[in-house]
This record gives structure tokens, C-alpha cells and sequence, in this order.
């Protein structure tokens, strides 16, 4: 059928195209029926929902579709019901066990980001990769294919660096100071980073504090080749659109099989034209990695895909086991990474990963010889030069430049948690530190987290203060501090774990 | 929050609860999200779509959600956003290859059916079973909680027969025919047919043409004890409502992992209370399934199930290599179904099959000795007894009990495929003549379908008609003439199958 779009005020969440009782009857069209609309060389699937809010004659859209495509109301437009995609027997190939062939990863991923393939298919996708694999030829055809069917990054600088850190450990604003350094000490690293999905910060959150982080890719290109870095959010970008589509399936089905977790990562760098990458796996009890044996197996994975990718990749596997720094949530994070720079000290914790990881990315680049990279990265954010590429970038990308740790807006409803004992502290939970966090409000309400003031091997008398919980409504406070006493996430030697009561 | 309900004139062919974008701020519930509405006793799992179609306060229902609960216009319901549900574990179970215990697969059940599973979820359950399988104890389990899930049939006659035919074969109105046989001899026989998916007509379907199908679970009940049988569309009853749910993401995968397909007809059976069924599996090519082998296989599985559910199975494997009868299409079939019943006479493939299976039925539940059903059947059938019977179930159901053949509205639009050569029908290919029936419009224009002239073994002179497409339009009738030229279903020997040119 023809009709005339309509633009409704109504969010899926997917791209949900409604078309009149009428019409649906004449085109023998049934709701949740994969149909497409095109329009000369514009074309997008959508699944039609039907109901009298559209006239006949009319195609009603769901503002989800104008990000994938600008229609406009009253524009004639052509809906068409589309079939069972191609790429479904390729799905099915894999559900065999069998290996896929670079142009049937291609013709998925293209589906994918068509549309064409909806969470139903993209769930049986993810499923039967998570239980057969993909092996590293497959991976590399899947990263290529989901970088090239988004837009890709041009910058007229070279080499350009990169750095990822595998999540799972609060508190790791550790990029906001390594991006910086790097760019200070003359190299180019055009940093995406994402927001919080199950976290209580990302990098992304943290950033927003100091300055705008919602750039287009003109934007960001000519930030980077005017100072060498960027720090914003890669979610605004259309970098590897098909990921964000698997990762929505996978977070709801609680899934990160491997092969997609690499293409995953590799896809965005590769769009942005990364060729020096360093991962960073954070490894320890209650970070997304927890063994050493892990982590070693997945920095192979990330090397060698790298090669295929032709870039040059390298893995620190860094201590996981408790929160980066002493902070947790968005506001609290950014507050410390902005003093760590202004006065070049901060927490050990922090301190020493991020030069030791901008030391190796100045080794990678050449802007340090072998060996030398860590104290090079020493010099450059304790002479305060990072923080002046920090300025520069915080105004390039339309913050204020002169903003103080003191000027970020903390919650002020905040409540501490003490030690009940004597002894050292001999662990803190990271998933239950991002869980209070997230409780209070993080990173929706981004003045809520925590700010711990023990760490690991700290010596505690009864009655001192563990850590404290910041929220900005008293509601949120309330549901954080039921939260803490009950998953009690610091650990002190001797401490009594559980009482079981005489009943 | 709280908040009141507004029916919304939308078909989504899923739960979608809409609200208010700052009600979605406020209780950060954001686009596709979980979320359960609630009110006494009644609650119910949909996906959260956002827009200013409902009013700060209001929660727009689809009219999808009144198929479950009756929720009115203007009532007070609580909805909060849900989490993942606890059954995605035992899914990612199963994705670990390893065995389900029964409460696990209750759990699952029981959230497709609460919709707390969306397809995204369902997905990964199917396509983990077809990766990983199911054992017999698990398909037991699946099979019991599918049916305890939706409603159940308790009839006050004993015993109670059934018989399902497994799809694939054109044509196969048997059934309308071997009902009315089986309680013509006394016995009782509630059968429940599904309409068309993927074929050209469902027994539903067929029947439809000849009276209603479309009846509540207490008149089935009313009409079974009066009569003895009802031939009825099974769709219309909430019997095992999650496989439902199943069939439709199977159906986008084309999947049909052989556990599912086993729960799936036996729940429905078990669910209206059946004790004594038999299984029809037409084999051949372009039915379901192919080989003798499979067939024999899957006969085992189903009379294993049924020990375990307490029924007891038996299983006939048919020839279903070519269309049963001459007719394709839900009017073209009632027809040559009421004049079979009518005159005791019909095509042989049909007659022979609709008898044999009635034997064995009316052996199976006592009303003939070991070795004599198929000659009682036939007696019944040639003797009116089975037209009387189904005269009843017509009337029963609210049909006309008078209706005759040539009172049937066959698709006026026709043409006629021609043989091009001499010979003998080597080949009626099911798939095609679906297909192409349904190109003409069949199911859904009761009207179009297929008359076939000739059957395998037949032998035909150049020029003889071979098949006559019958359409209720002109439009379906020239695309289903363009699909027949292109798969020339019926294979001649002797025929030039297809002629490579000298360009």
C-alpha cells in the first residue's frame, strides 16, 4: 500500500509502524507482522501495530523510527508486509554448530541493523553463539561487518591510540585521567566511552559532569585533530549500530558470550579508526573478569583479533577485586578524577593504573621508549599538564573550562555506614558497592554513589566510618541504606558474618 | 505507581502498556522496559511503549491485554517495572546443555503465560531446546504445565478418543470425516483443530465453511455430552496457552525442535481431557516428515509421552507424498468432505484414509473388535450414519444442517494448467501446490485453493487439465498463475523439466 506517514509521539523502544484496521485488512496484514516502508532510497522494517490512531490511508510511525531515518508527516511513503529475512537460515546454520561464512555474518549484521531482524531473531542469534561459539575468523568477519554497516571516524592524525577497560569494577574513572595524559604528551586518542548499563557510572556519565559529552562525529573529528582528544559518549554516534541491538538482547537474556563481548569492543574501535589499542581487564572477585587464567585466555582473544583487524592491540590485566579510588556514581567520580589532575596526586589506586596505563599507550605511540612510559605519564599529570588537556577538552567540547571539584553538585542526603567491629578490612564487594550505588540513584541521579573511606588492608577500629551513601532524595537514601545493611559490602577480619538465631 | 486505566484502540500482537513520558521519568521505566499492572487479583506482564497518547496518570492498555484480563476503562491499577525473571536462569540452563528439573520448567511456563517472558526470552528457550534437546522427562513436564497453565475440559462421557494429524500434506480434510465416523459408532470425540500457518487450510478452516468453530469450553462440554463429538477451531480456548506463545517465535525461526512439537499437541490433548489418541504422521516427500525412518522415530516418542501422561497412544503412519483428495483450500475441501460424508463415496486416498483411521479409533476405544474398525467405519460411513452425525455437529454448532455441496461458494476466478507433454504423474509436489494455493488467497479467501485433476500414477495426454486454480479475485488468481508456471507442481514423465538455452 501507499499512505501518509504520520508521526506519532509514542516511544516502542523497537520501530513500531501502525497502519489502520482497514488497511490491514485489505493488505492481510496481522499485528507484530514485519512490514517495510520505503521511500526512494529510505527504506526501514518495522513490526505493524494496528489500531484506529491511524486514519486508512495513513502510516503512523513511532519516534524511534526518525533516529534510524527523517520522515516527515503527510510524506507518501510505501508499506509492504516482507517475509522471513534471508538471514534467518544463517542463524539456523549456526544453531547446527556449523561455521559461518563471511557473507552470512554480513547479510545477519546488515538485517540487523535494517531492522529486518527483530529481538525474537537477534535472541536465537545470540543464544546459539552462546552455546556454539564463533571461532576467531568468524569474530573478525562480525566486527568488520558491524563497523562498516555504521558510520566510521577519518581523523587526519596519526597513529591514533585507544583504550577499553572490560567493566565490572566501580569507582574506574580511570580513563578520564588517562586520555589526557596521552593526548598531552603529543598522541591522539579519540575516546568513546559508554554510559552505565548495569554499573553505577560510565566513563560517559562521569564525563558529563565536567562538560558536554553528546558530540557528532563532525564534532568529534574536529576536536580531536585540533587537541588530539575527545572524551565523550559513543552511544549518541551511530558507531556499530547492530551492537547496541545485540547487547540489548544480551543484557536482557544476562548473557556476554565471548565472541560477542570481542566484536563488541573491536567494532567501535575499528569504526573510529583506532590502530593502537590497549584493553585493560580488571580481574578480580566481583569484576566482569575474576580469574588471572581468564584474563590471560581473553587478552590472547584480543591480540589476535587485533591482527585481523590490523591493529596493534595490547592487554594490562589490572587489579579488580575492590573500587578504583575512594568514589562511586557519577558526580563523586568525576569530583575525584577533576582534583586527581588539578593537583596531580589522588589515591594510590587511581594514580598508579592510570599512568601505568598511559605509560604503555605512550610506549605503543612511540612518545616514550620502552620502559620509560609510566614515568613519562608520572611527569605529565604531576607538572599539571594533563589537566590543561583536560581544560582544553572540557571547553572544546562545550564545558567550562575553570570548573572546580568544589563547583560539582554532590547528594546531600547522605548517611555512613560504621565499622561494628575492630580489625582489618579484608574485602569490599564490588557488585554490592554498584548496587547501593545504583539504589541511591546512580547514574540517573548523578550527584548519587558512594565515597568509601576504607580500602583493603585498612586498619579499623569499631565505630569508624566504613563508607557513605549519597542520594538526592531522601527516598533514594532510604532504599540504599536498607540495601547496605543487608549486603553489609565491606569485610573486616573478625567480624561476625551471620548469627543464626535460637528459634 | 497507581494509575487509571484507558483501552487503547491498538493491536500489537503483544502486551503493550503505555504511559505518560513523565510518569516514565518519574518511575524511570523507559521504552520496551517490563513492566507488571496489577489490580486484586488479576496482574499482568507487558512491554512499557512511552507517548503522550495517555495522560500524566493514565496507563493505555492494547486491546491484546483484554484476550487475557478484562480490565475497564477509567479503573485503578498499580504498575511497576519488573526485573529479569527468575526463569531466564533455568533458560541459560538449558543453553549449558544441561537437564531441566520439572519446578524449573513450571517456572518457565508459567512466566510465558503471565507474559513475563516476552518473545525476546522465548526465543532463547526454543532455540537452546533445538540446540540442546529435551528428554522425555522433561517433555513430560513441559507438556503437563503447558496444559495446567490455561483451562481444561472435564467431559462426563468415557472414554474420551482423539486423533491429530501431523501437517505438511495439502488437502488432508480427513478428519472432518473420521470425527463424525468415530461418534456415529458411540464413542466420544472432542476434537480441536488449529486454522492454517503456514498451509493452505487447517481443519478449522475446512469446517468454518460448513459452521461456526468458534465456541466457548463450556459449550464444546455442553455439545460433546449431548452428541458426542464437535469439530471446533482450538485457537478460540485457552488451552495450553503458552504453546501458543512457542508456536509463534518457532514459526519466525522456522523451527520445530521435535520436544516442543511433542508437548505441543499433546498438552491441547491433554487439556480437553483426551485418553485415547491416535497420531496420524503422514510421510513423504514434502510433508512434514520425509522418511519412514523419522516417522517410526517420532511414533515411538509420542506413544512414550503418552505412558508418561497417562494416555494411551497409538500411531498411523500414512502416505503423505501427494495431496489427500482432490481439493486444496478451505471451501474446495468442505466440499469434497460433505460429499464423501453424504454419499459414502469420495476419492480413494481420502475415503481409504478417513476409514482406516476411524478403524483403528473405534478399536482403540472398544466399539469394534481387533481387526473389524475399518470395516464398521466403512459400514458407518457408506450407511449415512457418519452424515447424520455430522449434520448434528453442524447444527450443534449453530451451522445450517441442511447445507449441500453446491450451496459452498467455490472462488469463481479460475484457470486451468494444462499437461504439456504425455505420460504419467510421476510427482505432485505438496510445497507447491500450497504455495500456490495460498497465493490464490487460501486460507483467508475461503474460497481459493486448488482442484487438482489428476493424482500420481495417473496418465495423461498432452493437453488433459492437470489443475484448476480457483481465486476469489483476479488479482490473487494472476500471481497464483505466475507461482504455478514457475513451480509446475505436477511432474509428468517424460517431461522436459527444464531447457537450458544457447545464449
Amino acid at each position: 500500500m501507499r499512505g501518509k506517514i504520520k508521526i506519532l509521539d509514542i516511544e516502542t523502544g523497537n520501530l513500531a509502524i501502525f497502519i489502520n484496521p482497514e488497511d490491514a485488512e485489505q493488505w492481510r496484514i496481522h499485528p507484530n507482522d514485519l512490514v517495510k516502508i520505503e521511500s526512494g532510497k529510505r527504506y526501514i522494517y518495522g513490526s505493524a501495530f494496528i489500531g484506529n490512531i491511524v486514519e486508512k490511508g495513513e502510516i503512523g510511525i513511532s519516534k524511534d523510527v526518525l533516529s534510524i531515518h527523517q520522515f516527515s508527516n503527510g510524506e507518501i511513503v510505501s508499506l509492504s508486509p516482507a517475509g522471513t529475512p534471508e538471514s534467518v537460515k544463517y542463524i539456523k546454520k549456526k544453531m547446527r554448530g556449523e561455521k559461518l561464512k563471511k557473507v552470512e555474518i554480513e547479510t545477519i549484521v546488515r538485517d540487523i541493523v535494517d531492522r529486518k531482524l527483530r529481538n525474537t531473531e537477534i535472541s536465537a542469534f545470540v543464544s546459539a553463539i552462546e552455546i556454539n561459539g564463533l571461532d576467531m575468523e568468524e569474530i573478525a568477519a562480525l566486527t568488520i561487518a558491524m563497523a562498516e554497516t555504521g558510520d566510521m571516524l577519518d581523523i587526519e592524525r596519526k597513529p591514533i591510540m585507544d583504550i577499553h577497560s572490560i567493566g565490572g569494577v566501580p569507582g574506574n574513572k580511570t580513563n578520564v585521567i588517562v586520555v589526557p595524559i596521552v593526548a598531552a604528551a603529543g598522541l591522539t586518542i579519540p575516546k568513546t566511552s559508554s554510559r552505565a548499563i548495569t554499573s553505577a557510572a560510565g566513563t560517559a556519565d562521569v564525563v558529563e559532569v565536567l562538560t558536554n559529552v553528546t558530540l557528532t562525529l563532525e564534532e568529534i573529528k574536529r576536536i580531536v585533530e585540533k587537541i588530539g582528544a575527545c572524551l565523550v559518549w559513543g552511544g549518541a554516534l551511530n558507531l556499530a549500530p547492530a551492537d547496541d541491538l545485540m547487547i540489548h538482547v544480551e543484557r536482557r537474556l544476562s548473557l556476554d558470550p565471548r565472541g560477542l563481548m570481542l566484536a563488541s569492543i573491536m567494532a567501535k574501535k575499528y569504526a573510529i579508526g583506532s590502530q593502537y589499542i590497549l584493553i585493560d581487564i580488571p580481574t578480580g572477585k566481583g569484576a566482569k573478569v575474576e580469574s588471572m587464567e581468564e584474563a590471560r585466555s581473553l587478552a590472547r582473544d584480543f591480540i589476535e583479533l587485533g591482527k585481523r583487524l590490523g591493529q596493534y592491540v595490547e592487554v594490562a590485566i589490572t587489579y579488580g577485586g575492590q573500587p578504583i579510588g575512594y568514589t562511586v556514581g557519577p558526580a563523586l567520580e568525576a569530583k575525584e578524577a577533576l582534583e586527581t589532575l588539578m593537583t596531580g596526586r589522588g589515591p594510590g589506586s587511581l594514580v598508579e593504573k592510570a599512568i601505568g596505563l598511559a605509560g604503555l599507550l605512550l610506549e605503543m605511540g612511540g612518545a616514550a621508549p620502552k620502559g620509560k612510559g609510566k614515568i613519562i605519564a608520572r611527569e605529565i599529570l604531576e607538572k599539571g599538564k594533563a589537566y590543561q588537556k583536560m581544560r582544553e577538552i572540557i571547553e572544546e567540547q562545550g564545558g567550562d573550562p575553570d570548573i572546580k571539584p568544589e563547583d560539582i553538585p554532590i547528594g546531600d542526603k547522605t548517611y555512613t555506614i560504621h565499622a561494628q567491629t575492630n580489625g582489618y578490612v579484608t574485602a569490599i564487594d564490588n557488585r554490592g558497592i554498584t548496587a547501593i550505588a545504583r539504589e541511591a540513584g546512580a547514574p540517573e541521579d548523578k550527584g548519587a554513589g558512594i565515597r568509601l573511606h576504607v580500602k583493603v588492608g585498612d586498619k579499623v577500629k569499631e565505630g569508624d566510618p566504613l563508607f557513605t551513601i549519597h542520594a538526592e532524595s531522601e527516598s533514594r537514601l532510604d532504599k540504599a541504606i536498607v540495601l547496605a545493611r543487608r549486603l553489609e559490602p565491606i569485610k573486616i577480619e573478625g567480624m561476625v558474618l551471620q548469627v543464626i538465631e535460637n528459634l
